[in-house]
């Protein structure tokens, strides 16, 4: 493979371009039997589809999904799922701009050196319409997590020197709000300070935040499959995230033991932790308390200021990039969080299955 | 596979608990033809050894590797290289404190919760030693990269509050000074630090830091496979590591597009880039600058203070370890980070020899 | 991954079921500069197509393929390559004969047991046109062998008592009998044998033969991803294939070490092989002579004579096979085994590409 | 990796050369809590091991193997197991001969094809003892068959023209007979026949029966990673294994599909086969009957006749094989065709505990 597959048990391959005809997902492990429509998928896709705010690109695509396989009578078969989007309002447009120079901070020159040449239409499989595949599949693996009552929650935390607030989070305002924040009044905020980022022909970067509630406890693989790192290949393989960090980490790097060590404690004969510095994670393994996440995302690299770089006879050229781009990535970034966090997860919760020599038996004397 | 599996090309699995007979690794997947002897992999297990500074455990522990196999006639074969540390000063000691009780901050209790009970003689799997079998791979690995003219360099960039200078930048300080830093200066203020957290019964995090120079363009597969999401899974993969940053990554989260692009330009026919916040990856893919990455490493949990925490039967108890322990774990966790970069980088230089058909055509025109 | 997934570098996954929307693969790992277009596709699916002889389904199918990614300007862009074939034919029938009992002979009842339920539409995933995708992928694969002058030539050797002569073999018959048969004579008694089959409403099996010549030597990685162990997975997991043969492997069995054994000569300053019961794989790599393989392949189980069985109530019945099937598996089933063994050379011979080191200092020499 | 790993739920690598210091295996992914000493390992390891019997080679190993991780207090612990066998025998005799020279049947040319030279003495990696480290895996992976209530017994079932008889079989025979067959007689005509090949200063091939009973049913996972694939890539990467057949698959391929279609019945509310030409698999999943597999043995290569050949300056010279070698392979693989088997059914059976979601909630409701 080269890089379009993702997970051991669920397994995803994505596939499409920015301005092929089509993008989608093959899902290869899904469990038989569970319910799936059309409308449990579209709506994830809904939530990252262009063109619904003043802040996002207004390319006009429906993003509508089929399912080609996998599905029959309303359940999942335990064969591949394929998923499909149409791409419509990819325009053969003028790219002899794009086509022959390397914008910065894209991907156009690496893409070069390493195939040779590339599809640099709209990005080719660079652009953020790649997280087509994983949002539709994230959107099973979710539904997956939501069976075995796993709740998934990503939101903008901050944008620029936005930040929310705690004492103002609340849930609702996440799929509200332009920003993708749960909190209006910092929304406002931002959105504001985006205002003024157009103006400028300028672009800016933020933070995502994921929590995750009621998985269960030791989930994650000793050594190399630990928890942490497996969401953290999988967050960090999204464009634009630069960093990642699980708990209270960054912080934790400067902070004494005796301040980060979360005391465990006994609570009506459950274990528990008094305080969650370590993000729910201990040793590679969920603790039992809410697991966070965070990554770091930097500005959208299409800005519309004139930016020097180099043409690919290897002329020093002035770029002005034309059309209409984010001035953030992060509100419609955090759905691809979400996703990315289910696929994680769902993928370590089957490879437990087998940890344990009496879970195999109780499984194999109750199914048979 | 349980977790102790890394790699695709130059795959690697270790093995061995704290105080079992032995620890160890296999590497699958090297190729025939690499001079290698027990020095090459002895002076990297020398690195992390315990007992060496003030600021490390005192256990002695020789670490001396023996080659099982893989090797002929001082040349790798082409099979796998198995590669072992015997454990010699284990002690059969009195656990009975470790065994019954959950230490905070350790995996103590998520190892009972995955697998129903544990190894818990000094830790188990779950001990600093297993990183050996990593550094004994990496020690091979980076004989790779150094045939291939690419230079891997890790170093202690802060331990709690003390951060290095880059005026002070001094190479050669990294492997003299006790706490891995390449600031001699900054390295006697941040063991001055140290010497306080000990007398406090106390620890403290840090954060390291790793340069990548000579690194050939376009190494790292696109979407899942990026050279930065598997630089973070392999990074954070190390106990205690609770964040990953790629270039400027915390920085550019809250930095303008036209802050954060790096500008290209020619310079000698060649393609460079003028600033290097990207940390020397665009796309997921090595772009020719410095690759630059940094593991945000969590206080050694470790601790002489009376502790809160619940023993096994779920009662309530205040724990106070004995025995002694490194006070930071960053110092002995460089020669990890570098060794987990180099296993990174040579299996994704090996999956990139087959992205071009004229690669593949050239090579088998050669080579037959 | 739950089965549809298959090679470690060129990697497919294939997806669909016989009277879903549409079949197809993505293949991951196809080097970039690969000139590709409908038609190098085309041709391999034609040749699986139902509907054009007088011993194959009649069930019309154009079995057309679109490339929905991948592609760029005729060539192969190193993304993502998805194919997909629509189903037009699949009539909304009466299946309530199929859906509620088990077929002799088919996956019927195993499907149940593994799955709680199963698409018993056509057979859904267990359909003979699950081999779109491995025959679609097969063709690229096949391209690149070309590009590497590997030929690959797969035919049917017999169909039950009737065997092909070598005398009069002749490849251009592969193509134009109905039998797959590279002997005109051979294909005609085949053919009055089916027919006499059809006759008494029965089936028959038969072998498939498969030849690659111009393999480089080495290929095929050493203990369990041997070259013929690979080429036996590729083989047998194709839908009624029984058994698996290397070179003249049944008659070594049998045989004297003297009698087996091929000598090596000297022929030009090359060294070749004087016989070859090897089938050009010695301990488990290719040796330069031809490549001979074998698939034994049972009767097609759906036959038209009165069978028992029992239906899904647990009640023993009897079942008369509506429709009509094809009297034999063989001739259509030898794409598929040219497309299995064309997938199965690639991914070893991308593989074999850092097995040494001498070969990575070349490529990144010349490369880069 | 290149080739020693196997397996992707319960993952061995082995490693080890004839004549190096030690051979071994490490088993990743073994659950937690399987009751495991040395003893469970050894009696395999002796049932492959050389100088038991008049047809044997008469180097005199003890094999003993030793447990270095992974189990505690006589329990596996869900972390990598790690078993070594130290060579104590190997002689560092005069090489000169096989150094330099190509013997026919032996992987020598492949190898120095593939990595430029190789580990010659007592054939390096590809010895036969390079199954040690399978061996000892199987071991493991059959006590958690056993667990299951699974039986695993390979036989002789040829040895030359000398096959067992169904009436006289007798499975006690099997570990009491040199030739591993369930069939005093038979055993007893085989050995005079051997007798007579080695007085030829020849060898004889054979086969290898095995058949497993109280298999669940739905093990497998269908398209490329059916049951019958996947035991084909294991047995097929045995040294010497040149053919492998499941069932009557044979026989099926020139039979009619009413002979061969295996009516199915029910009794007592199971449902039953009538027949099993099939083999215990159908589409590619375990069906309840017994699974029945067989591998096809070629003649041990090292014969004492004088052989034409070419050593490595590609002159033409005759070799004559000194040293003892086994006149036939067939009885010392009977175990390791059973070891391959168990490793690969463990395998399976572990992936299939995530087909179902009903499954999957029922065990994370009981095991949490």
């Amino acid at each position: 493979m080269a890089g379009s597959i993702f997970g051991k048990c669920f397994t995803i391959t994505t596939w499409g371009e920015s301005h092929g005809p089509a993008l989608g997902v093959v899902i290869d492990g899904c469990p038989a039997g569970l319910p799936l429509e059309t409308s449990d998928i579209q709506c994830w896709l809904d939530r990252r589809k262009p063109g619904q705010t003043t802040i996002s690109t207004p390319r006009k695509e429906s993003d509508t999904v089929r399912i080609l396989s996998g599905v029959f009578e309303g359940r999942t078969t335990g064969t591949p799922i394929s998923l499909m989007v149409e791409n419509t309002s990819q325009k053969s447009g003028d790219y002899s701009q794009i086509a022959s120079c390397y914008r910065p901070g894209h991907a156009d020159y690496t893409f070069d050196q390493k195939y040779g040449f590339r599809d640099y239409r709209g990005g080719g499989r660079s652009s953020g319409r790649e997280t087509i595949g994983r949002v539709a599949a994230g959107a099973v693996a979710a539904k997956l997590l939501a069976a075995l009552n796993i709740d998934i929650c990503a939101y903008t935390r901050s944008i620029g020197p936005v930040s929310i607030s705690q004492e103002r989070f609340d849930r609702a305002a996440i799929l509200k709000t332009p920003t993708s924040m749960p909190d209006y009044e910092a929304g406002k905020q931002a959105e504001a300070y985006l205002a003024a980022c157009m103006q400028e022909k300028d672009s800016v970067g933020g933070v995502i935040e994921c929590r995750i509630q009621g998985m269960p406890t030791g989930i994650g693989e000793t050594v190399f499959h630990k928890l942490d790192a497996r969401l953290g290949q999988a967050i960090l393989s999204i464009g634009a995230v630069k960093a990642f960090e699980i708990g209270d980490g960054l912080w934790a790097s400067q902070a004494k033991g005796s301040e980060n060590n979360d005391a465990f404690a006994s609570s009506d004969g459950a274990v528990i932790k008094q305080t969650n510095h370590a993000g729910g994670i201990l040793g590679g393994m969920s603790d039992g308390s809410p697991i966070v996440l965070r990554a770091y995302v930097k500005p959208t690299p299409s800005i519309f200021r004139p930016q020097e770089t180099v043409n690919q006879d290897g002329e020093n050229i002035t770029l002005e990039i034309k059309g209409r781009h984010d001035p953030v990535i992060v509100p419609r970034a955090v759905v691809v969080v979400e996703a990315m966090t289910a696929l994680t997860l769902v993928d370590l919760l089957f490879e437990h299955m087998y940890a344990r020599l009496d879970g195999i038996l109780d499984f194999y004397r109750s199914v048979h």
